[in-house]
């Protein structure tokens, strides 16, 4: 904190990833008053109070003539909460910084209402870095679906398990904590029909605050019984996606293409449910599905120091038909995790 | 260099650095005379002067009364060249410092030599840092046998080919260059009949100074072809392994053991030809049987920001049982390399 404007909002940044509020976007906001930061917010959770609102609250009466920073443009519509931009007028702030505009058109134009109102207002200050906390809510209102996170867990031979299906554990407990912020921010885990059944996963979130919203299953032959985790333990909802000639009851029916499901239509009905991001957990079938047709901004892989020599790969089916087009990251970052590595990028398209 | 005893031997180590004289250790030295260096010299290839010779040559005259750092200890045997401490003695020096000892039994004893001749010697100086560098000259003689290290250029799912067999090129300019400073360090380069028929690899030294001192490849039913370019371009020996029935002529005849070569009968027929370290460019079965027959010291992968979804694995055979079997590296190291990564870790044993 060095008591620049820079200084202030890299603080309203790191206040944003202090909690997952899907659907909703990550936002942290300070209020600074005389190079004092005299307030500090984030949004915790959908339906409760936005960002801005928290830290104006802190400042209470002091916000009169304050600044204030923010990772992303406050709302101008009543959704659960009222208007951010109104509550920041009726405080008095006197100059708002502003990082990413909100691309959700029902939210937008806070920025228009403060100008109107006679503050002085600074768009897309250190956009891309507030962006990337981000990226799954500015991601999905960019891609008009959820952005989808590819996930797993592998040795240095890129598999997932043994010959024989041993699959506990690959990784340590600092990759488990990291699967589970990944489940808390996109909301959404998904999982095809031979993990739900050979794993048999709760796919929850318990080693951070948060929660997975929604657990969907691949489950074309609607075979998995309903004595699984994810159908019988009631932690959160779980949806069966299956064919429309096997769809029963709440199960969503997807239309299938050259003999597997599409995808990019599962995308859309999970849109349609207020989803804003999926991680795909597995298995290998299931993420070379969603790579094959197009579907991954992500790739998250934690890898153990490892080898197996056989056993089933993280990535599996037809695969690609030349080393032209392979499916590539833009960029490959890299960092200790455990006594492995966590190896992540986004997806080139 | 800020003028320590330890700046002076990482001089001395990264002189060491400099050639790859295999199957002569890789050796640096400094002659330092009031704080300054005053002869510099590394061994640059065998039957060329130790690196001791080639700083003491530099430094003249003005080496009696001054103190020299080796990153090993100096040879007291005539070899292909003639004893290094004697040279050191008549040099006039005052004080040797030392970081590792000769392991090998024809050359040791030079410290001795040097006490027994009145001169201060310090063994076991900054022995671990000069180690790394010459791990592939101590392993061979710790071991008693070559040091072996498994390398591959595979993708993020952990594969060196698309299914259709196309591998040219997984990697990148920086990946290769690597690959050939593996090559010349450890002097020895070994491949599985597919990869020799299918690659039709040439398995030189081009990118850095350096030499290949032997191709060695595994045609367990005799059926490579004569006209592939390891046999018939002449840039050096080629060894073909085989098994007792089949060998012919020159090729080597190596034990079989529930129905793959027995490796470690193999490497001990490399010992007897002088070689210290085999570098295991593939393929996946090759490179497994050396894995399951516990006989990897290291582990060296380039790893290419693309995925295949389908293809050939870098290490595919029986593999292990269970994940409690699985072969571990003892500790993970990543840099970039570029635009992936290279990954690299001894084998825990």
């Amino acid at each position: 904190m060095d008591g620049s404007d820079a200084g202030f909002m890299r603080e309203a940044i790191e206040l944003s990833k202090q909690s997952y509020p899907t659907p909703n976007p990550r936002v942290g906001a300070v209020v600074v008053r005389n190079g004092q930061i005299i307030g500090r917010g984030f949004h915790e959770a959908a339906g409760l109070p936005h960002a801005e609102i928290v830290a104006l609250e802190q400042a209470g009466a002091s916000a009169k003539g304050a600044d204030l920073f923010v990772t992303l443009e406050p709302c101008a519509h009543h959704g659960r909460t009222p208007p951010c931009a109104q509550a920041v007028m009726e405080a008095g702030i006197r100059r708002v910084v502003l990082a990413d505009e909100d691309p959700n058109p029902a939210a937008a134009g806070g920025a228009d209402m403060l100008k109107a109102g006679g503050l002085v207002v600074e768009m897309g200050f250190m956009a891309e870095e507030a962006a990337t906390a981000n990226r799954v809510f500015l991601g999905r209102y960019k891609l008009g679906r959820p952005y989808v996170i590819a996930k797993a867990a592998i040795t240095l031979d890129g598999r997932i398990a043994t010959a024989s299906g041993q699959s506990k554990w690959i990784t340590g407990p600092e990759a488990r904590k990291r699967a589970h912020e990944l489940r808390a921010e996109l909301g959404c885990v998904l999982i095809g029909a031979r993990t739900a059944r050979e794993d048999n996963p709760s796919l929850t979130v318990r080693e951070v605050a948060g929660d997975v919203h929604l657990r969907v299953v691949l489950d074309p032959e609607r075979v998995l019984e309903d004595s699984l985790s994810i159908f019988a333990d009631g932690e959160a909802p779980t949806l069966r996606v299956t064919t429309a000639e096997r769809a029963q009851g709440a199960d969503l029916a997807c239309p299938v293409k050259d003999g597997e499901f599409d995808l990019e239509r599962l995308l859309s009905g999970l849109t349609e449910l207020g989803v804003i991001g999926v991680l795909v957990e597995g298995g290998g079938a299931t993420l070379e599905s969603f790579f094959r047709q197009g579907l991954v901004d992500e790739t998250e892989l934690h890898l153990a120091p490892k080898m197996l020599g056989s056993g089933i790969s993280w990535l599996e089916g037809k695969g690609v038909e030349s080393l032209d087009s392979a499916w590539r990251l833009r960029s490959i970052h890299a960092e200790a995790l455990d006594d492995g590595l966590r190896i992540w990028g986004e997806v080139e398209r």
